[in-house]
């Protein structure tokens, strides 16, 4: 299936190992960069504090199936994880949208690196997104650091 | 971007106008039917009560950038909306996992039709996928029906 790039990803980080785990909680601002035959698109969403940014990590190499994580000792399945390296390398991230001047969404909160193709972009809307004491599996039960 | 589907959803909604607006809030059960070489990136998922379903909206009929919506008697930029006729018309649905079954998930609240391309699946995780008190634009000052 073949998917075009909206925008790209203006971030803080310019290759993985540089990205903080919790980036989420992170106070460095990044920018999406919309194309330009993409604005009209954007009409209103500045009224939304948090958005749904769908995006390529687009310099994962390759994935295991039973993987690594580095919140546990123990191997899991990736789909049962938040690895980057997955079959289909897309990422979904909530991130906060400070402002957004024409085209350009400044936002907070991505774990995304310099250049990263953007899919798609949804307002955040909690009684769609979000799960009330939702059960957490191994990523709930296990030591934590 | 090319992208490989990793599995299909099996619905009772056959086509898009059959599918309820709010779905998720929907008892309707679906399945997906992960590809037997995708099977092993499962484990561990069955200890997750809710997961992150990215799929495509494969019927979906192109776009228009500012879009109608039925939330709202106004028009909305498509990248404000959930409309499913996006530029790159990729859907994020959190769905409840009442059980797996092999490679067979048996979910709760989704509304793809029949034969929907599964892209990812993640567990969801409220210390990543949740927000505290988000603004919710025109969709939290619209009139409600």
């Amino acid at each position: 299936m073949e998917f075009k790039p909206i925008g790209v990803i203006h971030s803080p980080y310019k290759s993985g190992d540089k990205v903080p785990n919790q980036s989420k909680f992170s106070e460095k601002t990044a920018e999406i960069e919309v194309y330009p035959e993409f604005e009209d698109g954007l009409l209103d969403l500045e009224g939304f504090s948090h958005i749904l940014v769908t995006w390529v990590l687009h310099k994962s190499g390759g994935f295991k199936l039973i993987t690594e994580t580095p919140h546990d000792t123990k191997k899991h399945g990736v789909f049962a994880t938040r690895s980057p390296n997955r079959p289909n390398s897309i990422a979904i991230s909530v991130s906060e949208l400070m402002r957004r001047n024409g085209r350009i969404l400044h936002i907070k909160g991505i774990d995304a690196i310099e250049g990263s193709p953007v899919l798609d972009i949804k307002p955040y809307i909690p009684n769609v997104d979000e799960v009330a004491e939702p059960r957490l599996g191994w990523f709930g039960a296990r030591k934590k650091a």
